[in-house]
């Protein structure tokens, strides 16, 4: 139910907002389109909000975390149990989000959607579907009913903090293997070979590269997800905390407020999102391009471009939460930059231009 | 006298410091070299200025002003007087830089280094050279004494705010027609044919660039300038702006303070400084890759990484500006993780990683 009325929730972008906003930017004393990027930011956030001046008030980062039972295929580095450890880092400021949300002026909400050990971390939200999913290598992850489950607490966090006043979510993931089911997503959703998609994650060796590849080819052939149908890739080769991330990329859209993609599992949550409803690509920022291979597909898939290129492969957010200083900075720029009139200067020869936009 | 002193007191970087730091971020609560180039942003900063959990203090943006007697051979599409009208948008804060300097909380200091007409704004400083440089297309830009005199101002506004507290310095630069002698540095400094690495700069038409590439070869077949001796090339094919900047590299190098490149105009400031004292490398941090296509080019020269990929091509220090939130983020991910030890969390399995670095 919640699922589908916030499908039904997702509109366009404001073009008249946008329309003012590009009018302005054009004319800002700077020669037309020289912040690149930026420039495309703050008019989509124009769009967004529907304000042809958009601002960045109180902003927010969500980390779902969750479990994956495709680890008994020996696809990563890290053991199990780091998963729940990390989430006291979490809270206690420590871990790379713990200080780059703090860096960003963010809050930073903590949620349990799957984690296979039982978590008793103050400040961690309970919002555990199931403990972990089960082996993707083996049979779906979860059931329908799970993943749809997974979806609307993801649509309620982020209901609960735009409710409690945030203007800008960034999303982060914590998951030992979650880049397999990542993987398996994208093989699944861009209809790629395993082979070709699946990279290093967390810096593997070549034996546990080989098994994760394994893995997911193997998630795809026994469960043949259907991509036209995002519920059942979710359900099929995804994650908890896949869904949960989804889920909020949906509810962010429904309110109208802008939602920052992080690395490659947030990618995979967000070609989940997009295939339920597609709307949903209006109401998203891609933020920075990890080092994981396939996340540039995924992008491209997304129709989203990065602006920072650090080489970055943690997750949690970490490359979201650095990119809203970005995404604030763009924003700012077109509310406080003064155009030629305003500010006197001469304008340039416009028939020297050659006008990119 | 001073730029030789200044050249004699630049040095290596701290390796005990970085080691240290080194080791630390290995053991953060994160895979190793996830951060990507953060990582290696703190590690550089902490061989800077010799302390291994470095910090990010008072951040000031030092813009250096000037004009181009070759704007004569008609290779810009924006009118000359517009140097000297952009200074009180600066000093007003309603610029680009203006509003992304606020952003960053940095102090925006302004130079007249070598405004074509009189500049009467408050707060920006008079340190004229000369008037604008003479056409590079039909003999050098200044004499070798103003190329000294330049880079001594420079020098002197680093020193000065550095004395007042600064501790991360980024360059930004304001002339029109600036990227014509910044492609020619660019040739000089590379060996590069003019037609290979001249761009549009401030997106000029056909015509314009034409009339840009034939100054740029002009400048080197009339100038002969020497790429083994940086003083001769600032003074043959250079900027006042750009030997303001390059001594503001100098400045920074030989106190250990770190400084961040911005586009294409800084970069050719950072070849000359580099051409002049090569360890001044050590201190510099590149930001973000321009759209200017030569910007590539220089950067490999340095041997520098941008982390922002945004598309930007304005200058005034914007992408430098935006850079110093992640400066300021790798330092505190330094300082503020955790190790696995403190937090208590399992390490990753040594075997099944591969470390990168």
């Amino acid at each position: 139910m919640l699922l589908q009325e916030t499908i039904q929730k997702i509109g366009g972008l404001n073009e008249a907002a946008m329309h003012q906003a590009q009018e302005r930017m054009d004319n800002l004393i700077k020669p037309p389109g020289s912040l690149g990027e930026l420039e495309r930011m703050a008019v989509k956030m124009a769009g967004i909000t529907g304000n042809p001046r958009p601002r960045v008030g109180k902003r927010t980062v969500i980390v779902m975390a969750g479990d994956h039972g495709v680890l008994a295929e020996g696809v990563s580095a890290a053991a199990q149990e780091v998963t729940a450890q990390m989430l006291s880092a979490f809270t206690g400021g420590v871990s790379g989000i713990g200080v780059l949300a703090r860096h960003a002026g963010a809050n930073l909400v903590v949620v349990d959607i799957g984690v296979a050990g039982e978590v008793n971390v103050p400040g961690v939200l309970n919002r555990k579907v199931r403990p972990g999913t089960a082996n993707i290598a083996a049979g779906p992850a979860m059931t329908k009913d799970e993943a749809v489950a997974a979806l609307e607490v993801g649509i309620a966090v982020a209901e609960a903090e735009i409710e409690q006043g945030s203007t800008l979510i960034a999303l982060g993931d914590m998951g030992i293997g979650n880049t397999t089911p990542s993987s398996a997503i994208l093989a699944a959703c861009g209809g790629f070979d395993a082979e070709e998609i699946t990279g290093r994650g967390t810096l593997i060796n070549d034996e546990v590269l080989e098994n994760k590849k394994r893995a997911v080819t193997r998630s795809l052939a026994v469960n043949k997800p259907d991509r036209a149908d995002g519920v059942d890739v979710l359900a099929k080769v995804g994650g908890l905390e896949i869904g949960g991330l989804a889920g909020v990329i949906l509810g962010c859209a429904a309110k109208r407020i802008p939602v920052l993609a992080d690395g490659f599992i947030t990618g995979a949550a967000a070609l989940i999102a997009v295939a339920i409803a597609p709307a949903c690509q209006n109401y998203l920022f891609a933020t920075h391009l990890s080092a994981e291979p396939g996340h540039r597909m995924m992008l491209e898939m997304l129709g989203l471009t990065p602006v920072l290129l650090a080489g970055m492969r943690l997750g949690e957010g970490t490359g979201a939460a650095l990119a809203m200083h970005t995404v604030e900075g763009a924003c700012r720029v077109l509310d406080e930059m003064l155009t030629f009139q305003e500010a006197g200067v001469t304008d340039m020869e416009e028939d020297k231009l050659l006008r990119d936009n």
